[in-house]
C-alpha cells in the first residue's frame, strides 16, 4: 500500500503541475480534444462493448444487484448517448476567460473579474461507465485536469474508455504540435479504498472532489476529504396544491412529478393539499395514482376523505415526511393554509425542488419568497429541475448546498473566478 | 453545560424559523434598521466607551498582549469608523432578489435565477468590537439573520453594542408595525468553547460559519464544523519584477506592497527579480527598505549583488518562501526567467494576491494566465486587494478558496441563488 500510495501521489503532483499549462489553452484545442474523443468512440464501439461484456459477466458471476448490472451495461444506444453528450458540450459556450464584470476605479485601476478553470478535479463514481466520458468532456471543456476513480465493477470498460481518451488527447497534441509531458487525465486503475482515502488528503494538488453515487458513499467521502467536495443532494420534493389551483392542471403536474421517473432526485415525494380543495382534487388524483401502482400514505384527513370515496390507503407516519422514497410511493398531507405548507416544506424537505399549483398571484409570490429551496416551481412539475431542460445541455448533478453552486450544475460550476487588476505604478495610499 | 447547550440550541432554532420571514422584508426596512443602529451609536457613544474601558482595564490587569489590547480599545475615531461603514453599507445596492439571469425555454417555461439571502450566519471573532457592528450591518443588509460569538476579552463592549442593535431593531418593528416574535440577531454571551463546538454541529439551523481571527482559531473551527465555513485566507504575496519593468515604478510599488501596512494579508512577503534587471533594481530597492527598517533575507545571487554594493543581508532559507511574516521582513529571490517566477509563486504562495511589474505585454498576459491566485496585479501593489479599494464599500475578508467566493468578499458573498421556474401546467416529457 505505502509504495503504491507514493506512486499515485507523485502522479497527481504531475497532474497539478500540468494543469496550469492546460488551463491556458484556447477553446479550439479543448473542443478538438472532445471531437477526437467522439471519433475514437465511433471507431472503437465494438472494442468498448467487448470489454464491457467482461465486466458484465463478472458482475453476473459475483451476483451483483440487477439494478447495478443494468447501470453497468453498455449497448449501441448508450454509446450513442455518450457521443451526443460530447456534441452538446462542444456546442456550449466556453466558460473559460468569460468576463463576469469589468470596471475602472477613480485612481485609474482597471479591474476585471474573469471565470477561470478550478484546476484539478477528482471524480469518484460507481458503476455507470458513461460517467467516465461525461466527466472527461465536462472537465476538458472547462479547462480542468481530471483524476478519475470509477468502481471496481466497471474496471475493464473504464480502462478501454480511458485508452480512447488518451489516444484522442495525444492525437491533438500532435496535430497542434504541443508538448505536454504529463497527463491531463489520470485514471486510478486501482480501486482500493485505502488509496482513495489517501488521495482525499492531497489538498495541495487536487482542488475539488465530485462524488457521484449513493448517499452512503458521498457521506464517507465528505467526512474523509480535506479537499472541498461538491455533491449532488438528495431530493425530498413537494408539490403544494393551493385552494385556488386549476384542478385539471394540478392532476397532470402532480402525476408527472411522481410517476414519470420515480427513482430520481427531482421526483415528488410528498403532496400537500389545501383543505378547501381537497374534496374536489384528492379523490380523482388518488384514483389516477392507484391505477398506476402508486402506493399512497396519507394524514388522517386524507384517509377520511378518500375513505368517503371508497379509497383505502395507509396512514403516513412522521418518518414518511422525511423519506426520499425514490419509488412509486407518495405521502399526502392536507394543510390548513399556505403557511402550514411552507413550514412543512422548509422543516421536512431537503431544499431541492418544490412546487406550488395556484392561480392566486399573492400566494405564488409568498411561496416563491419563503420556500428555501434550490428551485421553486410555479404551476409546473419538479421533474423539470434538470440541466438539459433548463438549456444548459447537460449537468454534473443538482446541488442542495447554498455555497458555490445551488441547483443544477453545469460547466460554469466547474470554474472559479480571478481578479485581474491593471495599474500604472498604482499604490495603496 | 448540557442545560446551557439546549438553551442555546432552542434559541438558534428560533432564529432559523424567523429567518424565512426576515429574508422577505423590503430593502427599505433593512436600510431603516441600519440607520437606527447608526443613530443609537451616535446617541450612546459615551456608554459604549465606558463599557469598553471595563474590558480594557481587565485586559491590562490580566496582562493581555499589547497588540490585542490595541485591537480591543475603542475611541471616538473608531466609533466614527463604525458609523461610516454603516453609511457605506446603506448606500450600496441591495443584493436581495437581484435577477442574475432570466430566460424562456421552447416549452414556455420561464426561468429566473435570483440572488437570495443565505439564511442564518454564525460569526465567530476575536477582540475587535467593530466586527460586531460590521457583521450585523452586512448580514442585515443582505437579508440574513446573524448569530454572534465574540471573544471573552470584549464581552462588556459587545453586550452594550448588542443592546444598541436590539433597541434599533425594535424601534423599526414599531415604526413599520411589524410583528417579529424572535430575534434576528442573537449574541452568545457565554464565550465557552464547548458551547461553540456544540453550535458548530447545528447544520439544520445555521447555514454558514464565518470565522474572523488568527489562523489557529480558523483551523480549529474548520475541523470542528459540519456547517460550511467561509474564511479569510492567509497571504504569502509576491511581486515579480520582470526584465522589462520600469525601475522607478517598481521601487514605488514594491515599497508600498511591503511597508505601507506590513501586518495584513495582502502585504508582499517575497520579492522575485528577473536576473537581467537585478543589478539595476536591487541595490536601490534594498537601500530604501533598509532605511525603513525592513529586514531582508536573500537567495545567494541576491546576497552577492547587494554585497558588491556594500549591503549585507541574511540568507533566505527554504522556510522563508512559505512564511507569512506579517512584519517588516522580506525574502528576495533572483529568477532566471518568468517561468521560474510563476512556478515559485504557484508552489510556495498562498494563491492570494501576486503582482508583476513589466512593460512586456506578452509576459503580462502569461503571468495573468498562469499565476493561480485570487487576484493578479499588473504594475500595481498587492495592497490594493481590498473591498474598499475595489469599490465594494467594505469587505468581510479575502477568500483564498476556489469555491463560492475567491478574493475580496462583500454583500454578494453573503447571498446564494434560487431558481424560480414558472409554467402553465408544464410537465417533463
Amino acid at each position: 500500500m505505502e509504495r503504491n500510495k507514493f506512486r499515485w501521489i507523485k502522479k497527481i503532483q504531475k497532474v497539478k503541475n500540468v494543469s496550469y499549462q492546460f488551463a491556458c489553452l484556447p477553446t479550439e484545442i479543448r473542443n478538438n480534444i472532445l471531437s477526437e474523443i467522439k471519433n475514437e468512440l465511433i471507431n472503437n464501439t465494438q472494442i468498448i462493448l467487448d470489454s464491457n461484456q467482461k465486466d458484465v459477466k463478472k458482475a453476473i458471476a459475483t451476483k451483483l444487484k440487477q439494478s447495478l448490472i443494468d447501470r453497468l451495461t453498455l449497448n449501441q444506444k448508450r454509446i450513442q448517448e455518450m457521443i451526443s453528450a460530447i456534441d452538446t458540450i462542444i456546442s456550449l459556450p466556453d466558460p473559460v476567460n468569460q468576463v463576469i464584470s469589468e470596471w475602472t476605479r477613480p485612481n485609474g485601476l482597471k479591474i476585471k473579474k474573469l471565470r477561470v478553470p478550478i484546476g484539478v478535479i477528482f471524480m469518484i463514481y460507481e458503476s455507470r461507465p458513461n460517467v467516465t466520458i461525461d466527466s472527461v468532456a465536462l472537465c476538458i471543456k472547462s479547462g480542468n485536469c481530471v483524476i478519475l476513480r470509477g468502481g471496481s465493477e466497471s474496471i475493464n470498460t473504464n480502462k478501454t474508455l480511458i485508452k480512447i481518451v488518451k489516444n484522442a488527447i495525444s492525437n491533438v497534441w500532435k496535430k497542434f504540435n504541443l508538448e505536454f509531458k504529463d497527463d491531463i487525465v489520470l485514471f486510478i486503475d486501482e480501486p482500493s479504498y485505502d488509496i482513495m482515502y489517501e488521495l482525499l488528503k492531497l489538498e495541495n494538488y487536487i482542488d475539488l472532489v465530485i462524488p457521484r453515487g449513493g448517499e452512503k458513499m458521498i457521506s464517507i467521502i465528505k467526512s474523509r476529504s480535506v479537499i472541498p467536495v461538491l455533491s449532488h443532494g438528495s431530493g425530498i420534493c413537494h408539490t403544494f396544491v393551493d385552494a385556488t389551483a386549476d384542478v385539471e392542471k394540478s392532476i397532470q403536474v402532480c402525476f408527472n412529478a411522481k410517476v414519470q421517473r420515480p427513482a430520481v432526485c427531482n421526483a415528488m415525494e410528498t403532496l400537500l393539499v389545501h383543505k378547501d380543495i381537497a374534496e374536489k382534487f384528492l379523490p380523482k388524483m388518488a384514483k389516477m395514482y392507484i391505477e398506476h401502482n402508486v402506493e399512497l400514505r396519507g394524514c388522517k384527513k386524507t384517509i377520511k376523505i378518500l375513505n368517503q370515496h371508497g379509497i383505502k390507503i395507509k396512514p403516513a407516519k412522521l418518518q414518511d415526511w422525511t423519506t426520499e422514497y425514490l419509488d412509486l410511493i407518495l405521502s399526502i398531507k392536507i394543510v390548513e393554509n399556505i403557511d402550514e405548507a411552507i413550514e412543512h416544506i422548509n422543516k421536512f424537505g431537503s431544499h431541492h425542488s418544490d412546487a406550488i399549483m395556484s392561480t392566486n398571484s399573492q400566494n405564488i409570490q409568498k411561496f416563491c419568497n419563503e420556500v428555501d429551496s434550490a428551485a421553486v416551481f410555479v404551476n409546473s412539475s419538479t421533474r423539470l429541475h434538470d440541466g438539459g431542460v433548463f438549456g444548459f445541455g447537460t449537468e454534473i448533478g443538482i446541488s442542495t448546498s447554498k455555497l458555490h453552486a445551488r441547483g443544477t450544475m453545469g460547466l460554469n460550476e466547474l470554474t472559479t473566478t480571478k481578479y485581474i487588476v491593471v495599474g500604472d505604478g498604482t499604490i495603496r495610499t
